[in-house]
This record gives structure tokens, C-alpha cells and sequence, in this order.
């Protein structure tokens, strides 16, 4: 069901992190380790930030492992800010407005999970939406819909509580439908200057979500590995499954945990849902 | 903006319909002569049918003139009743879910034009959608939105009145929003039964129609020409422009006007939208 | 690395051959059980015969699991002799005319393998290849060239013989580059009445293949299997690996063998190379 | 049959380019001016020099007037050495392997035009291609042998000599076959440093190419004109159609010239085939 990779730090080739790395998001779309799904053919789509206003956005319905677009991008297309994902769809169509990472103004937004039940919610979610925002839907999938939801509660201004009051709207929702655990998410949403990655699932039992360890940390644990020289002491990496086997290079995010990056610095808050009743 | 072909009559090969004549479905995608614009390139669809309770839709992307695919369908497949359709877009993506024909159970809808304004309108009309109805919606078009509220309005029990209901209510939604003109159509619409052919638009100005001659008529105007021969005398067909240059194939549909086919009969009676006042 | 199914008996859907059985081929694109790669992704082809003189084609580079058109066409083409191929690359590019099966005339062709050092041999494998049939190689795959080096060497009037030929000249033509070897193949080939499958290696490790057991002797043991019941008695099928798991329907082909199926008869001959020495 | 365009000058965006003109590239593949065929919607390429040692090509099937992704390279990928291709396909398959331009290590290459007569010369044309670069080929298409055959005649070492030669030798082969009339062209080709264009045709009725007057030139005339003062001084750009219609700023290529831009200069050279007997 998706994985995706979220980047912050000096600007890099694209290619160092959808390429280079052993466990890259290429060779996850192949064969991933810790997705639901091994196999993430389903299109895939890369966001990052330069000097143009808006991020780049592109997004392809052929499997990662054998685009070539993907591939002369990656070696072209530097930056500091990059948002990629690898999707396996559980129903939606396969199209590119159905890929992620969704764009809207300067904001981008993946998501790897699902709102089950989302037939018999979708209605009642969509009408939820800001009547403004609502034409700026373009797909199919639930994960956009979040996406809008979390716009309407106030994504630009106060990103954990946007998604936590979507997250509270949504299982408020489900409830009324019946639903017993309706999100399963990690989520990684950004403006260009910060990045906010969350894990957590109305079941508590969330997909995989790690976060990098400092990086002037490891090279004083690993003084001869040359890719860590290569990286700059701002590099902050967030990921569905680590890239390699380093150990002591990745560590768990927590369950109901909201991970916020920002100039370097890492920050992890508890994240609860806002319910109707909360 | 489109251009399509509806038959009906013994069972053909679609390429009988698709390729064959001479100002083909395939040849206007690359150069239509009375389109709104000459080049249809964004995609087609074909449905079909047969044995199966429902109809089979192929639909692509690709522009038809290059689809190989369809090129092999079209010589392997054959029908006595058929909807294809080009497309060119006026916006929204192409992708194969915008793609025309739409189906929804048994059936096939297709639609040349437009509703001027819908992003303003979406969110009404898509409201309006019965909510049993709603999550069936998979595109972005203002065409598939159109087809499901027709259904909403009744098109399974009286299509010619549902489609008068709809636009009715499209009409209405637009004049609260202030658009003048919203509704530009040929439609057509079927069950596998009966074709109902529309050609409307509020501003009385509509995209080219055209319906066959009866071909037994036909045959005595042109005794000795061999595709007149070759065809039963059920044959129907109702298509955007005309697919050849024999005078007196093709009668223009008049404005405001549906053109029912059935059992090789046709039937052409006054369309006029039903307003909220009406 | 690719499976196939290739179908002989009376007319079916091909979604019972493709999308219906336990481990069909469209459960094999996503993860095969015994495929040197369990993601077959890289692409589908099905070609059949009907009342044309040539064999219809519909091949696609999406993935077989989520290609919707696929499944419109299964659920409406109805044939008794069907091949079906879904692609594993290992190099080269992912693109309609590097898809099985091919075809040629009324004869189509599939691959399940490689033909080790194509680079180094292409040119003269490439320059064997009849002038008259050269223009016709459309792709850039081995397994292309191989269907048109069989046809150099007489594949129309004794396919057997062909094959040995061709896989002897790529075994002397690696010789002299070295390769040691060359030849990895379970091959499908038929004019639209017989069948001729084949399972060699020039290293003897080949890629699986299983034909299956005659229809009535199966309908002796297992008297209430209603899938069976629903099978003609000229039932022959090979496929890569065993559609399900009904024990004694499927028995390995063995290594070094041709297998011919014709008028619901099969019989296994062993299969040689015959090398420029031979 | 193809529009190109060819920049070089100080680094701009792809955009600039490809959609901001009046009579852009994107505006040419819908309809343009001056083609053999007003539609090129068979795919797309564009090819550009950065900092990596190769440029970067990307290449797709889509029609340019549809495709996000180009919308969106376009957008973020500035470069002063920049080819892009709009396809018009007369046969051969659409597929990325046969989008212009074609790359071999760091020459790129593209063609409006056709070899007459390709399927009957093709195979004498390829064997003439170096052994080493044989296996390079990817397409199908004439416009590919073309650029190999160049390469074996010299291409990185004296372009004009080598498309001289190459040209020389289709002609030749062309005599032999008994086609008349076989190389219709124009051609681009370049290095990262300069750019080589060609126009030529063996009838002597070529397709159209331009190539912009020098800016500070055109900045005299125009002194208010603001897109003249966004460029530099060393902007040259070789069209097949002028990308407006700004007086003087496009000189139309006489047949039988090659146009040599290095470093913001530019010189016109006749160019004649090299062939057997001179």
C-alpha cells in the first residue's frame, strides 16, 4: 500500500534518494520490505522545491522500476526539499491525478495507508470540504480527499491540527456509518520550508514510518563511510522503511506521533485525533 | 470537441463503423470537418454489445489514429449496437476514466460539448447526485457528472424525460450562478435496447448532429452501390458529422430535438429542458 | 522473467483462461510461484484466433493486474486457441512492440527466458534473418529476432525442425563470441490449429513448464469438480506454471522437449538443437 | 512529419522555449504552420546540457499539447543547449524509443523529414552501422539509422563531413533500390557545445527551417520590445517554423545548408552529399 520518502536538507540530485540507496524507492517499487504490498507498480510521482514559486510535481502511472523519465530527471534535478512516493492502489484507478505526492499552491501531500470505508464516507467527506477548494479535487482517491479535508481545517496555518481535526472529522464520520477503524496513515505534507510527517492509525496498528538519525551522529559512529561525508549536517530523511541497512541510521517513529522538520532540526510531538467530542 | 457514432442494426464488425468509411470516426479524430476543433486527439472509447449482460467499453488515451489496440479490436468484434466516441479536451485531464463512453450498469452515455461554468456548478450538481449514485462517479468530467444526474433524474425508466429533468436542473443551478449559456450537447444514451440521441444547447446554437437515412430508401436511390448491399435494413446510425459524401444518407438532427431508435424504427420528437418553473 | 498460457479446445472467454483460474495469469503479473521474477509487470499480450484470417492482438505495457481494458476485452472475446503472455524485462524497454506474443501473418510466438549475450550477437543473429522477413522485426527483444530466425528456417512447414534450427545457429553463433550458455527458453508458437511448445536451455536449467492432464481422465477423479464438468473434453493447455493446485492436472514438461497439440491430441517428442556440426 | 527547435544562448528555461512562444512548439503540435502535417501528436522529446557529463532527454508518447509533465520540467529545468522534437508519425510505432531526439553519449539528435523508401533499404542501412554501435539501436525508426550511420561515417569528429557521407550513402543504396527521391531532411545534432543543422532534401524541395537573426540586431529595431531584452547576445535559434511573428527575426535556411552555432556565432555553409563517385 505505498511507500514514500520525504527529504530536507542541502540540495542533492533527485537520483540520490529515488536511485542510489540500496533499499532505494525504486527497488521498494519492486519489492518493498515493510509495505503491505511487495509490489508498488502503480505509478509514482516526485514534488520538489527550486527557485520557481511552486514545487515541480512529477507524476507517471508506469511502475518506477522501468520509467526512464523518472530516471533522466533524477540525474538532472537538484534540490533541497523532495517529497517522492510509490503507489499500490487497493482500488482506485491507476492515472497520474491519482498519484502522489497531490500539489495545491505551495503545498504537496502523500499518504500511505487508506480510509477504509471511504465508498460509503466519501460523500460526506467531500461535501465537507471548503466549496472553494472542493473543484480543486482532480482524482479518485481517498488520500486527496484527506488532503482537501486537512486544507479546509486549516492546513496552511496550523498543520498538526489540521490533520488532526481532519483525522477527528473523518472517524467522527465513520462512526455514523459505522466504520470501525477508518484511517490507516503515514502522512507527510510540506510548504517548502518545513516538513510534517505523521504516523498513526484508528487501530494503532500504523504502516511503517522511520526517521533518519542526525547525521553528524553517525559519522562519529561510522568515520569512514564515504556517503555520510557526502551529506550535509541538515540532512533530515523520513521514510516508509530505511534506505540501508546502517545500523543505527533509521529509528521508529513512534505510533500517534507527528514528526516536524524545520532548518535542520527535528521535533516529535504526540499526535491524537480532534474529535467532535474532544 | 468531440465527435461520436451511435448504431444500431445487425451485428458489424466495429471497424465496419470505426475505420471503413471514408470520413471514419479515426479519420475525424485527426482532422473532423464540422467539429468545434479539427483535431480529437485525446482519447476514445468504444462500447459494445453482445452476449454478456453488460456492455463491453474499451477506452484509451491514446489518440484513436495511432491505437493499434483498437485497430485489433475493431477487425475482431462485432455488435448491433454500438457507441464510440473521440475526444478532445477543453480542460480537464485525459486520463482513461474521463473518457467517453461512461457506463453504469447496463448503460453506455456519451456526450460532444460542454457545461459552461461547471466548476462553479460541481459542487451543486454533483450534490444533487443520489447519494446511492455518487461514489460511482470515477472522472473529473463534466459529461460523466451529467450522465449520473440523469440517472438520478429517472434516465432507467423514461430517458427521454430524465435527460429533460437534468438539463433542467443544470440550467437552473447556472442561472443562480450566474452563467448564461451552461449547456452545450449531443448526447446519446443507451440500455442495449433503444439509442436516445439528444441535440441541444441553451444558447440554441448546438454541436453538429446528423442521423442516417433508411436504408431500403437509400438502396433505391443507389442500386448498385455495394455497401448499401451489405447492409440490413435495420441499420441506424446517429453520428456527429457524416461518415461519407452519398447525398442523402444524412439528415441533419434539427436543434432541440431527441431521436429515438428501436427495432430499426426511428422516432424523432421536440426536447425541451424541464425547468424548476416548468 | 515472463509466464505464459497457451490454450487449446473449444471456444471460451478468455477470462477463464486469464483472470478466473486460482493462479491465473493475471495473479502471476503480480507474484508468480515459480518465475525466476515474482512481479511480471513489464507488460501483457493475448492473441486469438476467430473467424478472420489472422489471429487478433491486444498488447499493452501496463501491468496485466490493473489494465481494465484487458478485462473488458476477457469478458467478451470468446476463442479456442489462446496464447497469453505477461512480461518480466530485463533490459530492454518496455514498449507495446517489445511485447508477446508476436505475430507474423496467421503465426504468433511467445518467450519465457533470454538469449544470454544478445548485445554481442544481435548484429549477426540479426543478419541470418531472411531479407524479406527483416523489415518486419518491429521491437528490440531477443525473443522477436529468435520468431523471426525460426521463420528463416522454415517455421511455416515444420516448426520442430525450425526451432532446433534456430536454437543451433544462436548456440554456434555464441560459441564464437564467447558465450557460454546462450539459450533460455520455454517458447509457444501456431499458424491458429496446432500448437508447438518447447522447454530447452543450452545449460539444461530451465524455466518451468507443465501441460495439462487430458480432461477426462482428470473428470474420473475428481467427478465433482464443477470447473471441470465445464471443459471439453480437447481441453490441452501449457502454461509456465499450474493455474491451481487440483492435484494430477498438471505434470512438468520435461527438459529438452517439444510438445505438439493438435485436434485435442498431445504428444512429446524430444527436442535437440541442431548445430552447423549435426 | 515533426517540428523541431533548437537554443542555444545563455540558460533559460525549458519553458521559454517550448511554451511561451506564439507560435510555440506545444502551440505547433496541435496545429502548425508550416508542417506536412498540421497535427503532430505522436509523442514528444526534449533533450538539454547541464552540469552532468550527458544531457538529460525525456521523451514521451503523449501529445505535448496534453502532457503535465512537460508542463512541469518546463517549468524548473533552465539550460543554454536545448533540442526539442514534436512527432508526426508516417508509420512507423509511436513508443519513446522512437521520439526524436535520439542520444549516444553526449550527441543528441533529431530529424523532420523521412528516408523514402526506408523498409526496402533498411537492412543495407543498418549493416553499414558500426558493429560496436549496432546494438545502440533502440527504434524503429529511419530517423534513428540515420544518426547511426553518421556516427560510423564520423559524426564526433566532423559533423558536416559526416551527415555528408551518411547522406552520400543513402543516396547510393536508395540508386541501387530504384527509389528515387530517398533523403527528405532537416536535421539537428549536437555536442553540448555546438550545434550542427541541416537542411536538405535528394528532390530539392526540403522541409522548412529558420533561423533567428541575431538579438542585439533585432533589439535595434525593436528597441521596446521586452522579450528582446531577456535575451542575450549569444541566443541562436535554428526552427522549423518561426515561433512568431516579430518582422526579421526569422531568416528562412536555403536547401543545401548547413548551419553551424558555436558560442553565439553562427555560419552558413552549403552542404552536399558525399557520395560514391565524389
Amino acid at each position: 500500500m505505498c511507500r514514500w520518502l520525504a527529504y530536507s536538507g542541502s540540495p542533492v540530485l533527485l537520483e540520490e534518494l529515488i536511485y542510489k540507496p540500496q533499499n532505494s524507492l525504486v527497488v521498494q517499487s519492486l519489492h518493498s520490505r515493510l509495505g503491505a504490498e511487495p509490489t508498488n507498480g502503480d505509478g509514482f510521482g516526485v514534488g520538489w522545491y527550486g527557485a520557481p514559486e511552486t514545487p515541480g510535481v512529477f507524476r507517471s502511472t508506469d511502475p518506477a522500476w522501468s520509467d526512464r523519465n523518472l530516471q533522466e530527471l533524477a540525474g538532472h534535478i537538484s534540490s533541497g526539499l523532495v517529497l517522492a512516493h510509490i503507489r499500490a492502489s487497493i482500488g482506485s484507478p491507476v492515472q497520474q491525478t491519482n498519484c502522489h505526492p497531490f500539489r495545491h499552491g505551495r503545498w504537496l501531500w502523500m499518504h500511505n495507508g487508506y480510509l477504509d470505508g471511504f465508498a460509503r464516507m466519501k460523500r460526506d467527506l467531500v461535501m465537507a470540504v471548503d466549496p472553494d477548494l472542493f473543484p480543486h479535487i482532480e482524482g479518485s482517491t481517498d488520500s486527496e480527499v484527506f488532503f482537501f479535508l486537512a486544507q479546509t481545517f486549516g492546513l496552511t496555518e496550523d498543520p498538526p491540527a489540521a490533520v488532526a481535526r481532519a483525522v477527528g472529522f473523518i472517524e467522527d464520520t465513520a462512526q455514523r456509518n459505522g466504520i470501525a477503524f477508518p484511517v490507516q496513515m503515514t502522512v507527510a505534507t510540506t510548504d517548502g520550508e518545513s516538513i510534517w510527517a505523521f504516523r498513526y492509525s484508528s487501530e494503532g496498528q500504523s504502516r511503517s514510518l522511520f526517521h533518519s538519525t542526525d547525521v553528524s551522529t553517525l559519522r562519529h559512529q561510522y568515520p569512514d563511510n564515504p556517503t555520510l561525508h557526502g551529506l550535509s549536517d541538515e540532512t533530515r530523511v523520513v521514510v516508509s522503511e530505511p534506505l540501508g541497512d546502517l545500523k543505527g541510521a533509521w529509528r521508529e517513529v513512534p505510533e500517534s506521533t507527528c514528526v516536524t522538520l524545520r532548518a535542520g532540526e527535528e521535533q516529535l510531538t504526540p499526535f491524537r485525533p480532534e474529535r467532535a467530542g474532544s
